[in-house]
């Protein structure tokens, strides 16, 4: 299923290159503002272009096409299209007999029997993260009545702490390269969460591995915990706020925050399509050949992901939040 | 919510010191051979009383109050009942005023309003994972009819993957210590789990976290993929079967199992409950004292977890076999 | 599935002649009193023993096993049972080859397999409704709480609104007999329910079908709208409280509380257990043969179901003004 | 929430004067062969310009944005929009202050805080139904698999089976009407559906529910059931295909479908916008007033009823068939 969620509830759709992507938010407290220019900033922080990213460039201005009426939110669904208009079919036409390494083209083909939309990825495509980041817009909107600011930053590339670096790494290797992206929240209550299947590090991580190219997720001190006495573990209580002299805990206890930042990290595997020649399987000869990448990729795609992170991050807050009444269903004063 | 799964659905319920835990199980197909023998293996697995494991010894013999006739189960709602006939609540009666360090003590009261069941961790106890047992040895049953085989071993304890040379540490230093445990599933068809929200990812580590005291995951070759190149990380497809020349991706691309084994770890950190003094605030006096832990516990609690790991691990497969028809709603020859 | 409820989840499980039945509230506010004898009067109303329905007595006295501690609800799972004490499971042995005619005996068997527990109607009997009863004791001390109360009561036996009348006609047919019963809700507050799928219609609908032997509901004037022009039948607006001059609308409008009482009427089809002599067939004989009920059972089942239909509706509602934040998630004073 | 459905769930989104109205269908089958001719027919029999039903006319033609390729179903999500191309919102725009008679202006202004689009009734529209249509043109592709056949027709107009006649009526008063719309099902397999929250009876109710103008469902004999003896209400069983000499029950028993065509009946009440003049308040002045409607409306809405009531139908019954493995997820031979 596409959708997540129990209040605050997404449901994503789209294909690389369909006519749209897009995403719909059920459950949005009526009396938001919201207008096309809040999307913009995050939109341009998940924009390829940089540095290390593709050079595929889309305009990416989303269309709110319901549930937004004199420029803040109904109650009702909110649905949000992003156009598809920089797409070059031509480069994947021909690429179905041979899987891509690293992608889900051979997976996908048996999952779906071969009647998936192969083109770029189709629904498998990073294409779709655009609509996780518009999510997340209407999302933090919703944390900033609380006070609550989620931020995520790229903590290393390719082991190494100083991301130019790990990106010359890559670019000296002619391949592609994988980072650590660590999020930050502050300011959330102490309460959110519960134990056992809706823990927040259950919600969380579910959210986290919609995102492709992710492949771990570790709260706290993670798993260096694996090394640790009970003693050194243990966060102590300071005061009635529930803040701790130390947050190996990452903010989470029982499943439930804890009054500190809520802290975890992301491992995001390197891009798959790396300029690199690799042996792949021909499924209609049955004969491993070479294959070597010719449409336009990212050569670090975590560096694109610490806001798509900060995105499901806030949806799964947000719906928290609804859910324990911190949030009010209708919005008078924003 | 205490509930997870969208066929296969189970749904845990209890408290340590109250006189039962239980679960239900919804969506279980019909026909299913099932009997109390079924259960004893595993829950032995997870019993306290080897070393490094808490003295606590309950007799953990499932009471199947519904469900199940004829021992077959009946394709109605499957409950199972575990006596808590071990319990000296006169151990915790008095810590209600100072939260104990690494417990879920103070964000429960928090969240709860200070009507939680606080007795021995309550609904927050690791009792209930007994529970979670159960429902595995259910899911197994189900994921055998297809050949597929979810094993959990301990792989490090403290740093050391000599686990006996890890529990010395601890012992040494009279206090408690961290482990991992890794997960293997083998056998599973390709083509379980989607892109994005439910993806096989998504629903494991869901899951996992489900599990007091886990604090990260990690799929394939995990967070050493942040140092790779995608040349490097790329597992290679071999055959048409799926199999790849690596299985840096644990078995999962694009969110979809990939006909290779399903690996991933995750980390336990170390029980709270250590015998060493540590500093804790005192509510009621607002002041920081010493506290120190007189109850029965576990030395390492990662020894524990193991089987708990294999159980949520196979129900949420068991789900997604389900959704995928690959197991049928009527078994007729087990 | 057995599960009802977004935010206030029951989940029912449990056989006629299983050892209990018994239902887990997940989601209920921490801190509502809660103790045995708030389920007694309830109980007692669905109880047989009065004209018109069946002599099997069970004690019916709820155990509360998980989720109250000191006589208050903790926010964990709430999970009551209910002994099955009164069983006499030779009356149905012999049945297996003859489906009872207007019992679900026959699709039990298609629809799993022969698995089914089939003594006493096992999980399809109305032996259930008592868990639904004391679902609806939880969620009417919550509904309480806003001043809002369900009352349901027979209106119709067997055509006649004197039902005494009613139940004549059957005794004098040696026969049973259908009814119809009405609920009123009162002050309940503007704004609960949505357009479309989660319509108050919808939800109430969805629970109501969940009582066994009930065939319809209408709102309102209901069926009678047919036969009426537009004038006739909107309500008009009379206060800005949302009084209107008549209730046509049941106090419903676009699927949402208008302020007025809620109303709505059910059918409940006699009871299939007729003393009286019918044809069925006997599935191994392939022939047609004369049935004749021995068991006890009701002479108007609907004599028992307005508790169940309060209870119904009271989940349904409980939930709805959970997610309209109308209750609290912590109950502080009661 | 604007979702409904398990395994094949669909999304609706959209106000009555935005650009579009759409739905998101999720968990529908790959392979299934799907073209924008396929949804013409069942979207012409919804269209107003028949007699009695409002002149507004819109194109209609869908736009399959996402999930078909090739002209066929891929396994991701499908959604499809319609344009919303001839709205004249100045006839709207000033009745903010006068809740029409009937409508859901008032309890929307409550539900939404008054930020809801007020235009046209803007989510709450029954334009909305197109959607609901174009979902069950999929739906009923799906069933077709099996044979199963969804079939609604007008029965009753005014009080008049000749409903030319119950429209005249209508006429002659300048006045609005109601009427009864009845579905059949055929050729369902024995099975679909469980005892108790999901009967076949709730998920039918659940979704007819949303229908906008539906306030009551009666299932075979329906309310006429509370008139009968229960040796008149059994459906004698025939032979082993389940088939009985009447059909009562309308083809469920136990929640769960039983050989025999699903019948069942919805009363539509008349539309609420009326010519005829009529006493609403006027929310500013705190006064009544007269109020009488200018814009373009239908005479008897439930003339436009019958493709809806099939469509909401066609996607509960996909939902369980695929629930119960009687559809494939992956179709190769249509």
């Amino acid at each position: 299923m596409n959708s997540f969620g129990t209040i605050f509830r997404t449901t994503i759709f789209g294909e690389s290159h369909g006519e749209y992507v897009g995403i719909t938010i059920d459950g949005c407290p009526a009396g938001l503002p919201l207008n096309i220019q809040d999307f913009i900033p995050d939109i341009e922080r998940r924009k390829p272009g940089a540095k290390g990213t593709t050079p595929r460039m889309e305009t990416d201005i989303p269309k709110i096409i319901t549930g937004v009426f004199n420029d803040k939110t109904t109650g009702a669904p909110l649905t949000i299209l992003f156009d598809n208009n920089n797409t070059r079919s031509a480069d994947y036409e021909k690429q179905q007999d041979v899987p891509r390494p690293g992608h889900a083209d051979f997976v996908a083909s048996k999952r779906f029997g071969g009647f998936e939309d192969f083109r770029g990825g189709g629904h498998f495509s990073g294409r779709l993260t655009v609509c996780l980041v518009a999510a997340g817009v209407v999302a933090k909107k919703l944390l900033s009545l609380s006070g609550v600011h989620a931020n995520a930053t790229i903590v290393e590339i390719g082991g190494e702490t100083d991301i130019e670096k790990g990106l010359q790494k890559a670019i000296d290797a002619k391949d592609t390269i994988g980072g650590i992206v660590q999020c930050t929240v502050s300011n959330l209550p102490i309460g959110l969460g519960s134990p056992f299947f809706d823990s927040v590090e259950s919600l969380i991580s579910h959210a986290v591995f919609a995102i492709p190219a992710v492949k771990g997720i570790e709260f706290g001190i993670g798993f260096a915990a694996a090394k640790m006495f009970g003693s050194e573990h243990n966060d102590a209580l300071q005061n009635e706020k529930g803040i701790t002299a130390t947050n190996n805990a990452g903010g989470i206890i029982g499943g439930i925050t804890n009054g500190n930042d809520l802290v975890f990290r992301i491992v995001v595997k390197p891009t798959s399509s790396t300029p690199k020649s690799q042996k792949t399987l021909n499924i209609s000869s049955g004969q491993l050949e070479e294959f070597s990448v010719k449409g336009r990729h990212d050569l670090c795609i975590a560096l694109r992901v610490p806001v798509v992170l900060e995105a499901v991050t806030a949806f799964v807050l947000a719906d928290l939040l609804l859910q324990e009444q911190r949030i009010p269903k209708i919005i008078n004063n924003y």
